[in-house]
C-alpha cells in the first residue's frame, strides 16, 4: 500500500503508564491502542503481525493433525458446575446474565466446552485420538492489568485440547504439542526456555511453560547450569542442604526481644544469621487459620502453600491481628509452640534444622533452641521458593535464575475433566472409560509483545522477517522529484509482483521523518531512492544492521530475497 | 487430509428444533453444534467455509483501500453514554460489571469504538477519508434466537466504518462499499437483492440492506416489476390509491354492532369491505398513550410507527384494557372521536378516505360516515405496511413481494455519532467540523447459512466452489483393495500438490455410506476409484449434477481445474 493511504499513526512519545519497551513501542508504532485498563484495539500494523503469528501457529499445529474449530466466548454456568470450577474461578471470571437471568461467563479458558463437544460426538476408541484447537478471544478480569499486552483482560489465545485412550496416548499428544510449540516460538524469532510448571486452576498431572526470556517477564525461571532441569519458580524444587542437621539439640528457653518484630531486627539483636530463625506466617483460608513456618532466609511460595492445602490462591488471605490473637499468639512474636485452633504447616527444611528461634506468642519475647518434633509438630511440606544458587533437585549443582514471559503452557490434564463431565469412550473390550486429556495454550497477543521485548533498539522495533507486517519499505527521498518517485514506484510494484510485502512511503515528508518512522515500525528492509537513482543506484539497509549498502537497482530483488529466505 | 483422521461427524437426523434446511444440514453435515440457545461452536468443516467467506470479504474490502483492525468486544458504558445509546439498546445488549463494579457491554455493534479511535488519531482533512473494518464476534441477546445461524446471540460480523470530510465523500465511500458488497455476495454464490432499509437503532440518513432471497428469510422485500425500486417491507412506501376521495361526506351516526369487535366480524355485519373501516390500535409508549388509526385492510408497520414518534421498538407495547378505559374508550370498540389524554396518529391513506367506520368508544357501538378533519383530527403520518400489488412509489406500477435473509446492511450515518462524540477534523480553512460517517455490516455466519439455504437438495449441501471446505473428495470404493487404495492416494496427493483442496475418504466403510457423506457435506467434486482403475478409469461426479462421467485417470486434474476455474 501507499503509506499516505494507510492508517499508520506513529507517536513521538509513549503514554506515561507505559513502563516497558513492548508497551511503549506498540503504542508509538501504532500497533494497538488502549481502550480501558487491560483492553486494547489492534490497528492495521498490529493486525498484520498477529496474522503472521497466527499463520505460523496454524501451520505447525496442523502438521500434528490437529484441526481448527471455534467455540463461543459465552459459556453457561452449568458446564462449569459440572467440572466444579464455577466457584473456584473467583473474581478473575467475567460473569453475566442473559435477558432470562440465566448465568454465563466469558470463557477464561475452554476445557469444559471442548470436553462437552467431544463427549457428545465421540463414543469409540476407534475415533481416538483427537486434537482440536481454536484461535479465539479470552476474558480474564485480572486484578491488575499491566505491561501493555503482557497482562490484559481481553486477549487472543490459541488453545488446543487432546483426547486420548490412555496415558500413553496422552504422552504422544503432549510431546507433539511440545514439539509444535518449540517450532512456533523458534519461527517467531523468540529466545525461549521450556520449564516445569505448576498446573494452577487448570489442574492435571504435569505441565510445562514456555518462557520468552526477558527482564520484564513476570515469571522467575530456575534452571540448572549442568543438567536439563528448568522450572518456573512457583514450581521449582531444590535439594536441601544437610549441613545444619548435625548440631546437638539444646533445651529451649524464652528470651527477651523488645520490639524486635522483623527478621532483620531480630538477627541484629541476637547476632545470628536469618537461617537460624523460623519465620511464622499466618493466613486465613476460608474459615480456617493456617500457620506456615519457613526458614528466615527463605521466601514463602504461595503456590506451594495453596497446593499443600488444596485451595486456589484467591482463597488465601493474610490473617488479621484479631485472627492472630484468637489462636493465642501476638503479632510480631508468632511461633508454633502452644497455639490453639490452628493448622501448622512446616517447611521440610526445618525438619532437619536444629536449635532455631521462633516467636514466643507473647509481646517482646522469642524462644531460642526450638526443635521440630520435640517442641512442636505440624505437617511437613515444601513451602519455600527456590532461589539463585540453590541446588538442582536433579543433580545437586547450583541453579541460576532468569526472568521470562509466559507465552505458552501445556498440561497433562489426565481425567480431571473427563471424569466429572462423563466424557467417556468404549474401549476394545466394550468397557466404558474416561478419555485422557491434555490442553495446550499459546498467548498470541503475548507473543507479539515478547517479540518486541527481544527485538528492539532505541529507535524502535526490529521485526524478525517471519512476523514483519511488511518486508520492505521503499522510500523516495523527495517525492516531488518525478524521477525518484517514478523509480521508487517501479521498485515497489516490482516487489509486489514478486509476492513481497512492500509499502511505498509516498508521503510528502522530509527523508529524516520517513526514516524515523520506518525504524520505529521496524520494517526489515529499507530501499531508499535518492539522487543517485540517475546512475541506477539505490540504498539498501536492513533494520537490524547499521551499514547502508549502495546497490544497483537491478539487484534489489535478489538482495531482498536473500534476507527473506535467510529468515 | 485423510477422512479417518478428520473430526467429521455426520448425522442421519437433524435435531427436532431445526426447522429450516440450513439449520438441519449444518448440524447433519457437522459444520456446527449448538451449545445453548443462539450460541454455536463451529467444527472443522464449518471453520473451513467461514475462512473462505472471510477471505472473499477481505479481498473485496481491501480493494477499496479499507484496512483491517480488531476492536474489543468489551466496551465501557461511558462510550455508549456519549452517543446516547446505553439506554436505547434495551435488553438486546449483554451487560456486565468488572471486579471494580465498572459497567461494560459486549459490543452488539461498534460505532462508538471506531469513532473513539478515529477521534483520537485524526485531526486534519489531509488524513481523510479513512475506512477501517474488522471481522469480529458480536453479541446480541435476541428475544428469540432461532433458525440455526440466522438469528443467534453470538455471531461473526464484518463491520466497516468510513470517515469523510463531507457528504460527497460519504457518497463515494458508501458506493464503494455497496460495490464491494455486491461482489462479495456474487462470489459467495448468493442470489440477492439490495433494498432500501430503515436505519433502526444504528441511525443515520440512508441505508440499504442486502437480502439473500429465500423462503425462510425473516424479511419481506417489496420491489417494482418495472423500475428499480426495492425496499424492505419495514421501510417500503407505496403510492396511494386516489379512488375513494370523490365520495360526498355524509353526516356521521352511531350504529349498534353487538359483540362485533373484530374487523372481519364487523365487515360481515355491516356488509362493507375492510377498507371502509378505520382500525384503531392503542399503544403505551413510556408514559404516553398513542392511538394509531389505519385502514382496516392494512397492516400497521411498527417501524414506521416508531419513526413517527421517535422511539425504538422495545419502547412500544400494546395498551392494557385499563389504559384503553383511561382515555375514555372501550376495548373492541375504539375510535378516534371524543377521547382524552391520547395522541392520535392517522395513516395518510385515511386523510383522503370518506365515510368510514370507527369504534364509538362505547360497548357494542360503532360510528359510520366518519371523516378526518371534520369529525376528529390527529397527526397524519405513514403507518401502513406495503403489500404485494401496492403501487410502486417511484413509478406507480404494481409491486411484488419476496422473502429474504438480511446478509448485509450499509448505512449513511452522517454526523449522528461524530457530533455527540466530538469526532472532528480541521478543514482546509482551519475550521473544526464533524466527520461524516458511514457504517457497513456483513453477517459472516449468516452468509454461511444463506448459502446452504440456496444451495442444497434432499441429499445435503451443494457448496459453490468458491466457499467449499474442500474441492474434491477422492473415494476408493474398497479400501481393502490395495490397488484401488494406492491409486486413490496417488490422485489425492497429485491434487494436493497442484494446490487443490482434496480429502481422501480412507474409511473402511461401504461405498454407499461414503457417497452419502460426500453428498451431505457437499464437496463439489467426487472422484471414485473402483474396479475399473485396472483400465485406468475413474468416476468423475459433480455434486451439482446427476450424471457420472467415466474418465481416464490422467485427465482428473484437467477436469477438476475446469470446474474450479469456471466458478
Amino acid at each position: 500500500m501507499y503509506m499516505s493511504k494507510m492508517f499508520i499513526k506513529t507517536l513521538r512519545e509513549a503514554p506515561n503508564e507505559a513502563e516497558i519497551a513492548s508497551h511503549k513501542l506498540m503504542i508509538r508504532a501504532g500497533l494497538a491502542r488502549n481502550l480501558v485498563s487491560g483492553v486494547y484495539s489492534y490497528l492495521p500494523l498490529g493486525i498484520k503481525v498477529l496474522d503472521k503469528i497466527k499463520a505460523i501457529i496454524r501451520d505447525e499445529i496442523n502438521k500434528k493433525d490437529a484441526e481448527e474449530i471455534l467455540c463461543s466466548a459465552l459459556q453457561p454456568k452449568e458446564l462449569w458446575e459440572e467440572s466444579g470450577r464455577w466457584s473456584d474461578y473467583g473474581k478473575e471470571m467475567f460473569r453475566l446474565k442473559d435477558r432470562n437471568e440465566r448465568e454465563f461467563c466469558l470463557g477464561p479458558t475452554h476445557e469444559e466446552i471442548f470436553t462437552n463437544i467431544i463427549k457428545n460426538e465421540i463414543t469409540s476408541y476407534k475415533q481416538l485420538p483427537i486434537n482440536l484447537y481454536q484461535i479465539q478471544t479470552k476474558y480474564r478480569d485480572e486484578r491488575r492489568p499491566r505491561f501493555g499486552l503482557l497482562r490484559t483482560r481481553e486477549f487472543i489465545m490459541k488453545d488446543a485440547y487432546s483426547f486420548d485412550k490412555d496415558e500413553l496416548g496422552l504422552d504422544k499428544s503432549y510431546n507433539d504439542m511440545y514439539d509444535a510449540y518449540s517450532k512456533i516460538f523458534n519461527r517467531c524469532g523468540l529466545q525461549w526456555k521450556a520449564v516445569l510448571a505448576d498446573t494452577g486452576t487448570i489442574g492435571g498431572t504435569g505441565s510445562h511453560q514456555f518462557m520468552a526470556l526477558s527482564e520484564v517477564g513476570e515469571s522467575d525461571i530456575l534452571y540448572c547450569s549442568e543438567c536439563d532441569y528448568a522450572a518456573d519458580r512457583e514450581k521449582a524444587e531444590f535439594m536441601l542442604d544437610e549441613a545444619n542437621t548435625i548440631e546437638q539439640q539444646n533445651p529451649y528457653e524464652k528470651i527477651h526481644t523488645p520490639n524486635h518484630t522483623t527478621i532483620e531486627d531480630l538477627c541484629n539483636f541476637i547476632g545470628e544469621p536469618a537461617y537460624k530463625i523460623a519465620k511464622s506466617l499466618v493466613f486465613r483460608v476460608n474459615d480456617k487459620i493456617i500457620l506456615a513456618l519457613i526458614r528466615g532466609d527463605r521466601e514463602l511460595n504461595i503456590v506451594k502453600l495453596c497446593n499443600a492445602i488444596g485451595v486456589i490462591e484467591e482463597a488465601v488471605e493474610m490473617a488479621s491481628e484479631i485472627d492472630i490473637r484468637t489462636i493465642g499468639s501476638e503479632p510480631g512474636f508468632i511461633g508454633p509452640i502452644g497455639l490453639k485452633n490452628v493448622e501448622i504447616l512446616v517447611d521440610r527444611e526445618l525438619k532437619n534444622s536444629t536449635n532455631f528461634y521462633t516467636g514466643a506468642n507473647e509481646k517482646d519475647y522469642h524462644f531460642k533452641n526450638v526443635n521440630y518434633g520435640r517442641d512442636f509438630t505440624g505437617k511437613i511440606v515444601d513451602l519455600a521458593s527456590a532461589s539463585e544458587g540453590d541446588k538442582c533437585p536433579q543433580c545437586g549443582k547450583s541453579m541460576k535464575m532468569e526472568r521470562g514471559i509466559e507465552v505458552g503452557q501445556v498440561f497433562k490434564l489426565g481425567t480431571k475433566y473427563s471424569k466429572p463431565m462423563e466424557c467417556n469412550y468404549l474401549d476394545e473390550s466394550g468397557k466404558k472409560r474416561p478419555m485422557v486429556m491434555g490442553c495446550y495454550g499459546i498467548g498470541v497477543t503475548r507473543i507479539l509483545a515478547s517479540i518486541i521485548e527481544q527485538h528492539h533498539d532505541e529507535n524502535g522495533i526490529i521485526w524478525p522477517v517471519s512476523v514483519a507486517p511488511y518486508h520492505v519499505v521503499v522510500v523516495p527521498v523527495n517525492v516531488k522529484d518525478e524521477n525518484q518517485f517514478i523509480k521508487a514506484k517501479e521498485i515497489y510494484e516490482m516487489l509486489k509482483e514478486n509476492g513481497i510485502g512492500a509499502i511505498l512511503d509516498d508521503r510528502d515528508e522530509r527523508a529524516g521523518v520517513k526514516f524515523k518512522d520506518a525504524d520505529l515500525i521496524g520494517i526489515p528492509i529499507r530501499i531508499t531512492v535518492g539522487k543517485k537513482i540517475g546512475e541506477g543506484i539505490v540504498e539498501f539497509k536492513q533494520r537490524s544492521e547499521n551499514n547502508i549498502e549502495e546497490i544497483n537497482v537491478n539487484s534489489v530483488l535478489s538482495n531482498v530475497k536473500k534476507v527473506i529466505v535467510k529468515a
